[in-house]
């Protein structure tokens, strides 16, 4: 069959299998959930087995020893994805949820119902456990997903699907809610984002090219997560012990996740006592400070910032720093400089904490607290789907929510407008 | 100036008031409001003097009579819109707005934060309302508006540019919150759909084909609106009266607006009651009929549909018809023939009113009652800037809400995360 075709009937497939979702029951939802969670126990074997013929491709095609890392799947990674199955099962089912019902005064009832959004592809890079994450958390939110894994994971995630279909087999579920591509031709990635009359939403995760990319050529709305840049600004009246811990635990963590701290701001008034301190606090974590002039006054070791390092998000132990004249200032370098995803301020008064709340335009602003607790998990939605630094829709760590729209319900008896 | 610069000046001076706006306090915006319906009242001799250029200049052009009615403003016109916006001036302010708020096991405090969506590109066509109506949602709502109207109204829109301008400046706030463009070059069009980094968001207003051609061309996201082909299903248990009072209702009150009915599916049960009848209650309006075998076997003078009827809005007095067995078939048709817009059951009985609730895919859903009430005023939301076909962000009729976004605010006191 030729891949156009082929792509026309999936998304033909899951348009039907959406439909079905829309009406399938919470404990409908949830039987499945469980039974997948159980088929993922008992199938782990055969699960290491296909992810090895992956890792054995990837050693001979040379691929990075961190993408080899993530690739890998063991028994541990098996029994952590059944656990992330039985917790998607026990969060609260958002469709059907009902909000701001009123009586309008025409005498018509409306409300606010909440609704599946139909059909959302995913189209992520080499992680297998995406694979069952993206799956469940789009079918407890009663929509069909189609997914797309990279080339490398193939094995593993067609292993993958075969234990999502035979739980949705058992369980008397439609098999194409959850269909996972088994071609690996990129055109099939072009053909799924162009196709607005079968898919409702694009969730990219990955690196920032597949992210660009996608979102320039996607016809379909596109729900993405693009750099996470963050900032601490330590206020003139911080508690400088505070200050240190949030910056040492934000930056230092770990690395290469999209809340880590990338560029901490000084307010000058305290940049003569906190610079020096914060530059002992990081030495023993060997990060690299790379700084504007004012920084590399007190941090001797650090080496000059330009223009493209405040707008880098690392990704490792380097860090960018800034000292800045006050909040005003620092709010313009955040809303220019800054992804848009998180941002925090150390102080202790009320005025400046409410300032830099209200002007920077971030999908996360927190006071007093580590940019670390930006995460789906930390925010109590029970899992994520991805970080959303767009503006519409879905901001910030996305939950079932954001995989859900909703419909004006009105109940009359007979009413006609005038 | 070349047409590139002049619009990347725009967008970089409509994103740095977005940042003046979204600081603003409600009795500001208020002030600025009350003020501009004052002027307008003021300034309506001016208004009109100009909007009668435009005029002569579409007779000259020879534009069709209904192009020139939308076009034309008159003292009643002009009073409509200062009562617009004192009524905008009414309406709550969305921005700040906080829910969800908790604390979480970590003891941070999380909540959700309304703030505006930033920059808002609103094109649209021939009427000048929708200057004023657009500018003073955009305001309320915390934004900076970009707006470009139709050729035809240079001459109005511009004179109500400069009346905002006016209102601004004396309430002392940036005149850039409300740009109006003066080119009527397309090319303007397609640079500000592409300015990702300036614009967030474009609303298009007008024809399929206005709407069609951004939505392929935007790299901003945009919020649409398309057809609005309603549907009316009548139930084998409808109260016959009330159907046809909804029926006619919904069909006749407007022909030409989208919350309109455009096709009815009647239950076969009553096909050979309720068909002659309504055919009846619309001969006097003289709406053509164009209906499957069944509904010709009952309507003698109804012409046989064909499946582009059935995707059709007329927006004029014409009406498909078809005879379906069960709630499942009317949710069929309107599942693949229907727009996702407004559709309405006619029914006595909750299990069949729940089945189309929650098996219809619009963003109206309705018992008993008319479409026309899909409607922001009619839903109490004050003003719409449109209605949303779309599933993300804002769907249905959409309010100041639909132009904001949200941000999640954490307050501390120290806290990192292990």
């Amino acid at each position: 069959m030729i891949l156009s075709d082929y792509m026309h009937q999936l998304g033909q497939r899951a348009r039907t299998a959406s439909r079905q979702m829309a009406r399938a029951s919470t404990a409908q939802k949830n039987a499945s959930l469980l039974r997948l969670a159980d088929l993922l126990e008992a199938e782990a074997g055969a699960l290491i087995a296909a992810n090895a013929l992956d890792l054995a491709a990837g050693r001979e095609q040379q691929l990075d020893a961190a993408l080899l890392d993530r690739l890998t799947l063991d028994a541990k990674g098996v029994a952590g994805m059944a656990e992330g199955v039985r917790q998607v099962a026990a969060l609260d089912d958002p469709i059907g949820q009902t909000s701001n019902g009123k009586y309008l005064p025409s005498g018509i009832h409306l409300s606010q119902m909440r609704v599946p959004l139909g059909v959302i592809g995913i189209i992520y890079e080499s992680r297998p456990n995406v694979t069952v994450d993206a799956a469940i958390l789009c079918f407890k939110s009663g929509n069909a997903a189609i997914l797309r894994g990279g080339k490398e994971a193939l094995n593993s995630n067609q292993a993958i699907a075969r234990i999502v279909h035979r739980a949705l087999c058992e369980t008397d579920m439609p098999e194409d809610a959850v269909q996972v591509l088994d071609t690996t031709d990129r055109e099939a990635v072009s053909l799924l984002i162009q196709d607005d009359r079968h898919v409702d939403v694009i969730v990219p995760r990955g690196g920032r090219g597949l992210i660009e990319r996608i979102s320039r050529d996607a016809r379909v709305p596109v729900i993405k997560h693009l750099d996470g840049n963050c900032h601490i600004y330590v206020a003139a009246d911080a508690d400088l012990a505070m200050a240190e811990r949030l910056v040492v635990n934000a930056k230092t963590r770990r690395f290469g996740v999209c809340n880590a701290l990338e560029s901490l701001l000084v307010d000058s008034a305290v940049a003569a006592v906190f610079l020096p301190k914060i530059a002992a606090a990081l030495a023993p974590r060997s990060i690299e400070i790379r700084g504007c002039d004012e920084t590399r006054k007190f941090i001797a070791h650090a080496t000059p910032a330009s223009d493209q390092d405040y707008a880098t998000e690392y990704l490792g132990p380097v860090m960018s720093c800034r000292v800045v004249a006050d909040v005003d200032a620092a709010v313009e370098h955040i809303n220019r400089y800054g992804s848009g995803h998180t941002d925090a301020i150390v102080t202790a008064t009320i005025e400046r904490a409410r300032q830099f709340v209200r002007d920077v335009d971030s999908a996360s602003v927190m006071v007093n607290a580590s940019t670390a607790f930006a995460d789906g998990f930390e925010y109590g939605l029970g899992a994520e789907i991805g970080i959303s630094t767009d503006k519409i829709h879905a901001r910030g760590p996305v939950g079932l929510e954001g995989l859900t729209s909703q419909k004006w319900v009105v109940w009359g008896e007979g009413q006609t407008r005038p």
